[in-house]
């Protein structure tokens, strides 16, 4: 799918971040999934959550649910997601996302997609050769230079590069984009009660 | 206990907002409750959770507990609560939390307290005599007039009435302090799934 430009990009873009909050205790078979929703990197619009299989593939139906029953459906611009993948091996379909939600999607990491040790883990769970496949259409990430010598690694789906850039210049306001790193805050309190 | 004065406040002042997102489910049993530490009311620190039961008498302890138990409590320097009772009826002891804490403790409201609602509240719930004693001790909320004419209905604990009207300042970007807003919405967002 192209990647398309969006219209304009206000400083107060509503951004949903999505994490899981990175820790599976053993023995949980279901994690909760936070979506944070942000104007631009200041003001915390709403919080939404829902719950995924840790070893399923539940998860890119999930998200659309939790986006489309909330009231902030039609304000959000673009989702922001922490990994390709939440629990053990849930792995996420970028374009289906794009194609339900009607909302481009960007995946914003630290550090590289270690494959090798993605792939073991997938092949390794439910519907592992699903994953496998769909892991495939994913390639390599994108390194994408942003404000003052800042880099993250990026896959993009129905965004450009210039408008991602724009929108980690909007939201990150330490090293990380304001909605990934509350979305992980909250996330990670979840997992602990 | 005499209101002490904070020796100074700055703008980057921690302090953790407690709310229970309001909503009691009929039938459930238990609920969630959510401390959100904020630096005055821009950057958002730390989530915290705890679950407390709706008609119990644990909320006090178990406030205690979340926040000595958390990596913030050293840097905590004041708590900021939404209301005096969580769930249905789990009503805090303000001097017990600030004594066993050693943190001051703000109630804001939006509104004064509906005593004889919250008094047959009281009456129904579990250990419902000791509850009506305990929120004798509280008197009349005290109507706080802050910056820009704006007010809140406060009981204070274990601080003054400038020290508070300065949080105020600090912490409020619209009308609610951004620690009791912020955790507001969490601990809505948990009380869905």
């Amino acid at each position: 799918m192209k990647p398309a430009s969006l219209r304009t990009i206000k400083s107060e873009i509503r951004v949903v971040g999505i994490d899981d909050g990175n820790s599976v205790s053993v023995g949980k078979d279901k994690v909760s999934l936070v979506g944070v929703v942000f104007r631009g990197g200041r003001w915390l619009d709403g919080v939404l959550r829902t719950k995924i299989k840790a070893d399923g593939s539940d998860v890119t139906r999930k998200i659309v649910r939790m986006i489309k029953n909330s009231g902030h459906y039609g304000q959000i611009r673009v989702l922001m997601l922490s990994k390709i993948f939440f629990g053990k091996s849930n792995l996420v379909d970028l374009q289906y996302l794009f194609k339900k939600l009607e909302k481009p999607v960007m995946v914003c990491m630290s550090k590289s997609l270690n494959v090798g040790r993605l792939k073991k883990r997938l092949e390794s769970s439910c519907e592992g050769k699903d994953k496998l496949k769909l892991l495939k259409t994913f390639g390599t990430p994108l390194r994408l230079e942003y404000d003052k010598g800042k880099h993250v690694y990026v896959f993009l789906c129905g965004i450009n590069e210039a408008d991602a850039k724009e929108i980690l210049n909007l939201t990150v306001r330490d090293s990380v984009p304001e909605p990934l790193r509350v979305a992980k805050l909250i996330a990670s309190a979840l997992q602990k009660v």
